[in-house]
């Protein structure tokens, strides 16, 4: 069943503290609401997508404050799987569509994170990895891991890394809601703050305040984008118990059911927001999401491969990298930017990977027209 | 569509010192595997219940770590409704399986609440309620504004409130599960220590540790207890939003949807496991699921109308007052508790109330063979 993806809507991303949880929540519920140019009074229920509002703000229960702000206080359920859960919310919510039990509803995600300091950010974030394995460990730390074996076995560089960013950051400049707007050259990035050896501090996705929204219905709109397939995996929560640190093979599954759902083959996808939370990870995503074969996903950056001119555009909006990470809504504003992009014309298929945790998690989305 | 309760399980509910979140969530899930005697290989996805992990153990993405708990590491997410979890984790679950997504998932929830001081609690625990308007509020002076309410309209007295926890500190005696077995007398539960006017310790339900899941399948099985119908209702987040203090609109609105999607009339329903988080929550919920007129539940409890040999059994369990309220696992184990008890033949038709902060969430499934 294809899904229509009727409005959708991105705030503003950033360190945006005149905006609160609700500022953000309220803005992508109305924002998405009035792109669909559907009556807020035939949404059937909403589904909300926050990874940790109950310790950044001390507030759970998003989705009866979802509930509230909208007309007819319709069902509401908040999903969570770390910072795939915006991908994940998506899935509820198909499902729900699919069901038959709703015709049309909203899911939103959310993240206010810069209301506390960066102490108390890592330690909130870290609660996505496996506290009992990982304790003391760091995402910057568990990504250079992966990106310390990728180095080792297939020769991927410095240089191979700070492409990433270069090229996200430059896409970022088209996208007026990014968190950065700013241009740095190989050298910049390659030199800039060492956070996690060889992982430094421009190979990181930012803490991002922001939210966006979508309306999904099962009525058939014409001219405006829809989910043509989607697929979820796992695997271990920590990096320990995974058969390999090369590659996510929770993204490898995801992949083949959405491929499969969809009748697509991933040499036809034109354009695709990966979950690059660091440079390492969009070379991995690229390499499980079948576009480059393994070990090739660093080179293919460098030699120009992912961008507007080459095999594939890979983070048009700049990515998290560089559009930023509100870890809630990361996975929702990837569909809504592609959504915006297919309706336009820009591209006919694109692909969405929104990642959880180190990759135990990992949600792809296929949409097309 | 009619889901069938391939399999169900409840841990003990309890001060559980020696066992960890993991431990719980391991067993329910085993346990519930093993009671459906389905094999675990066809279960497709798993979809985990759970409050507050976050904060109580600084563990976020459960779903990753439920499905690595099982075979094939199926698809996983997370569902927070604050203590309403457990009932929106059922319907996320029960619309995947209507959608033909999946045939067969598993639900379980858990909460590990004794590793944090109570003070820790009871600030974890109040991120359930509004964080802006309700600041500074517990839960159980939020409750006691209702029950101030309701004596006030209708004259309900402290002997109904008492009432109600000494029939189900009676009915936890006959659940080996339960966190308590002991009786009280009216004049014990009346002039135990004062919480928050007029609530007592002895109205309140328990901090406890404990999990409980589900198996739940389109397959037709004779002899299990099956899903017959189910609604989800909202209300405004804090108290100052509300119509009426004396009743919960979410409660209304989710029984009434539940009674039509399964065909039944409050009047059929034998036995319900209600919300009872304080002993005014079961009063005003035996009025808004409809067993007994607006004003009359407390009258009705102390004269016996409520347990066997009245007009309805509330809570056979002992219900969160009594048997605890561990809770994201606790909207669950109110559908496993029943279940056992239909397919035992006990009762033909049952109900279950689970309802999320002061009653912004209220989630109603409606049990039958």
């Amino acid at each position: 069943m294809k899904i229509n993806i009727a409005g959708h809507y991105i705030t503003k991303i950033g360190e945006l503290w005149d905006k609160s949880l609700r500022d953000l929540l309220k803005e992508a519920i109305d924002g998405a609401i009035e792109n669909s140019q559907i009556s807020p009074k035939t949404i059937d229920a909403v589904f909300v997508s926050n990874k940790a509002a109950g310790s950044f703000e001390n507030q759970l229960h998003l989705g009866a404050l979802a509930s509230q702000m909208m007309k007819g206080n319709p069902p509401a359920m908040r999903i969570e799987g770390a910072c795939a859960s915006g991908g994940i919310a998506v899935v509820a919510a198909q499902m729900a569509l699919m069901s038959g039990q709703y015709k049309t509803v909203l899911v939103v995600g959310v993240e206010k994170m810069t209301d506390v300091d960066s102490n108390q950010t890592t330690q909130i974030l870290s609660a996505a990895a496996d506290y009992k394995t990982e304790r003391g460990s760091t995402f910057p730390g568990l990504y250079a891991m992966l990106a310390q074996a990728h180095m080792r076995e297939f020769g991927t560089t410095r240089v191979d890394l700070s492409a990433v960013a270069q090229k996200n950051h430059v896409h970022a400049l088209d996208n007026p809601n990014a968190h950065f707007h700013k241009k740095f050259s190989l050298e910049q990035i390659s030199e800039s703050m060492l956070v996690a050896d060889p992982l430094r501090l421009l190979d990181c996705s930012p803490i991002s305040d922001g939210a966006a929204a979508l309306v999904l219905t099962t009525r058939n709109l014409k001219n405006k984008a829809k989910i043509l397939g989607f697929g979820q995996g796992q695997d271990s929560l920590d990096l320990v118990g995974r058969k390999k640190l090369t590659e996510l093979k929770a993204t490898k599954v995801a992949a083949q059911k959405a491929y499969l759902q969809a009748k697509i083959k991933a040499k036809q996808i034109e354009v695709a927001e990966v979950h690059d939370c660091f440079t390492i990870a969009e070379i991995m995503a690229i390499e499980d999401l079948g576009f480059f074969s393994k070990g090739k996903g660093g080179k293919a950056t460098t030699a120009g491969k992912t961008t507007y001119g080459g095999k594939i555009v890979i983070n048009p909006s700049g990515g998290l990298k560089a559009s930023g990470h509100p870890v809630g809504a990361t996975g929702i504003k990837q569909i809504a930017y592609l959504a915006k992009l297919i309706e336009k014309g820009e591209f006919k298929l694109g692909l969405t990977h929104n990642v959880g945790g180190s990759g135990a998690t990992a949600v792809v989305h296929i949409l097309g027209k």
